[in-house]
């Protein structure tokens, strides 16, 4: 059975490092702040006091890190898992960063003899928590056929999307789709709201056609009470629409509905709503429109029932 | 029980009067081209020769047009449903049209004791063959409850929305989540195929995530194949998107977003694709960025799996 | 000479009718308030009781109105212009309207052998006081020939652009133009503001090169104080884009940058900006990103010069 | 009197090193190709063997360069200017870059005792040979009146705009802003030419109004003729809009229409127009719509003038 090293045991990394645990791999964490090392150690894992000693005692290492930057400090720079890793590591990257990160990381593993996968996540804290995460893996089939059990220990969903970086290009048209689905819904509630229509039925009515969709049934609650507490904070959302835009321009496409949906989550962190639910879209929209607020315009206005 | 008259046995109106027949109304229904009504006569309604015949035969009326003018014409015309109109009549416009189409149709109404409900269906011709229709109603509460045992017979969702044109207001918001959906789900499969990744598992787990949504599930194997035989065709949902344009300008709101799909569903039918399903954006978003069709370009630059 | 009538006597219309005065023109004016007719006798012209009079006075009558709908009613309607309209008359619509209207004003007009031309203006209230306008003229050459001494009355630059209602596209193109260079204008301001850098000396280098353009010229002083005292209205303005929209799905073109537009300025109209300048769209653009005022901010934090 | 190094010898480089010997400058010019070197001998200028002896041999050092990769590599990297730079020089960069790579520089000079300024330009080709760029300066005051004899023989137009970086943040207000105005008047143009329209006559109706802009001035006869060989090309275009998103993102602010001008140039390189003028745009915006293009059209369809 692989020995898993786990750098990174933030909101995501650190209940997928005691899934595995509770999966039966012995693993070893690293994390700059040392109290979610103690939270893995209680959970039954084991601290690594740094990169290279996780590196050194892992048959496959999961980095679960914010951005670009932090990957490549933590795989290529100089005191970073590639310095120490053993030839034939698995180096499994869950973080959601550009596609070519994600090949430069394997073009630079590949000369020390390392395997890489991209393997972002979906699927939040909850996910991670209840190990629900859908999985997007880029990289070679032999590669992902030797992560799966250890993925499978993480979510429920985990496929195998295409080579180096396709699971990166996949979460971020995941991204780009739920980005512009949210700021779509909050233009739907403010349409509704400020026509002096009571919103629940409506929007139980627009969930049951074809205009239903997932973000609508988790958030549209919310939303309505004005309840944007995260969940999934908008700053992490530009920044992976961010990603999505980079991927384009690397692709060679235009996404024009990307582009307007990006600076419309500018605005909202921006506005200081960045530690904010990305259903907080529902705020600017509503402001951009001016006046009170839909909840108080609603209670004055709506009439007929 | 209600004898119920049809205006308009069109891909939608005929099948909804069948379904009516279907649950045991009397059913008088009227059309401009004679094979409409004789598919209603041989499904057992009855015809009728005139908008006058079908009113003076029945207690409630449906029309079922394609948009505001024809519904003005034919409720508020010299030889319309109005002029010929008993005192109590329960007039049911299943068309879409603006919220302020229906809130004028429900003024005059009124001058002649004439009650009108607004209940705009979604759901498709599928829906409208099937019975599985969604219907969203504005109007008053005890029109609603009189109008529920003919709406129950076309639809499994029938939701009393608000007043006079709530429910044109919230089918505008519906069809401005359906169109928008529309055009993130063709900028995420560019992207993706267009990075060289196949398309079709790709698509999975972003359907399996918070990006999940019914027309993904509906939509896109058709999309993934270029079929774009409608279903729904791009050039009513531009006329939609007019009208949840014009329903936000009534509202006083900014709909930023829906500004820009309006213009590329402009565009889909100036590029002769308004006979096409709305998942044609794809067709666009794809052609914004030049060169090879992706199913070709996936074809030849697609290695990994 | 002509005898002019002048059918609308606002902040446009008054000073044309007196402009036509001044160069030597019989002029009758008519306009629902009366104050506006006084004012026009106090300059020399003479007092029409009712379009009626007016039309029947004159051999040239100018409509200068605020939209469709008052245009329509003012020509088309009941007591309207082409009811007294004798065979020979020369009808010249300053009024910014849909070109569809105007095409249909002038079929209704040849039925009755009145001629017919669009002819919206652009300069606003000082180029109307100052017969400083430019002139875009929709219809026949032997129309625009008779018309053009009445017109030179009226502005410097008058250009016959093509057949009925090509005028009114072209003021389309003209307000599409504008109403976005005010918005571009106002985020390269906000990013400038924003990014601490005195904008006087940026806007200087601007002007100079290839962004150079005459709304920088004129408005971006009144701009950088915050002065959004009107000039030109943003309601009219939101109005004149709804008709460049209208006039695009006419001609089946789409209008990308247009459709975005349009719905910047509906916000603006929302935030109960109005009544305010077109220019005024720099507040909305620096509130989409929240936080202190521009000039607040920038005295803080302009530190080097 | 300063002696100056030229780094990058260009189509901007080159002719703004052979006005600096013009103005009576000892200059020394290196660049990767020779034969740039060769034209800058044959206009009296030196060769510089390389970027060390260039900054030996000069106080004041201009790197021309295409991108922030490039500035980087050239200033900062292992045998830039940096390395070989006595203390006192004085380094202004004339390329467009992030304002990031500006404070970067600067920075990473400071150290050295080596003193900078960003100093981009705006008039292509035809101002870099005529001596009539206008030049943003960010940096201090001192520097810039040291550098101000040299940037005069460069430019008409010379302005201290701000500190470090500020140079370049005004430039990409000026790439907005003439991004965004191509962009528009292709739909003006599309708009009259679809609509059956001679646009000569129209545009310069246009021209003379509070919509007149040097862009149209300079471009739109060629626009009309279809004739866009650069000029400026839209791939650098598309590349200084990715520095004006960034310094916005740096800025916290948000720029809903350049998100959107962003994509569109990004769609027109991706359809093979990244060598084209940047008033290419118009092709793109009529393709949009389908069908013959306008010229065509406009043949068959204009008929009135």
């Amino acid at each position: 059975m692989e020995r898993v090293g786990v750098i990174g045991l933030g909101v995501m990394g650190g209940p997928m490092a005691a899934n595995l645990v509770r999966a039966g791999f012995e693993v070893t964490g690293f994390n700059r702040s040392p109290a979610a090392v103690e939270r893995l150690v209680a959970a039954g894992g084991r601290a690594g006091a740094s990169v290279a000693e996780v590196v050194e005692r892992s048959t496959v290492v999961l980095t679960v890190l914010p951005d670009s930057p932090d990957v490549e400090r933590v795989v290529l720079g100089e005191d970073g898992v590639l310095a120490h890793a053993a030839e034939g590591l698995l180096l499994v990257d869950c973080s959601t960063v550009r596609p070519g990160t994600s090949t430069a990381v394997a073009a630079a593993a590949r000369e020390r003899g390392v395997r890489t996968l991209d393997a972002p996540v979906s699927g939040g804290e909850t996910g991670a928590v209840n190990a629900t995460l859908s999985i997007m893996v880029g990289g070679e089939a032999e590669d992902v056929t030797r992560a799966r059990p250890v993925l499978q220990a993480l979510g429920t969903t985990v496929v195998h999307v295409g080579g180096h970086g396709a699971g990166q290009t996949v979460k971020a048209a995941n991204q780009l789709l739920v980005g512009g689905i949210s700021g779509l819904l909050s233009e739907a509630i403010v349409l509704i709201e400020r026509s002096g229509i009571d919103p629940a039925p409506a929007l139980s009515v627009l969930a049951g056609g074809l205009a239903g969709n997932r973000f609508l049934d988790l958030k549209s609650e919310g939303m309505l009470r004005r309840d944007f507490a995260p969940g999934f904070r908008s700053e992490l959302h530009l920044k992976d629409l961010g990603i999505a835009l980079a991927a384009a321009r690397e692709a060679g496409v235009a996404l024009p509905m990307t582009g307007l949906v990006a600076q419309l989550f500018a605005a909202l962190v921006a506005q200081g709503r960045g530690g904010q639910d990305h259903s907080a879209m529902l705020a600017l929209i509503k402001g951009l429109s001016g006046g009170p607020t839909g909840a108080e315009r609603g209670r004055r206005e709506t009439t007929a029932q």
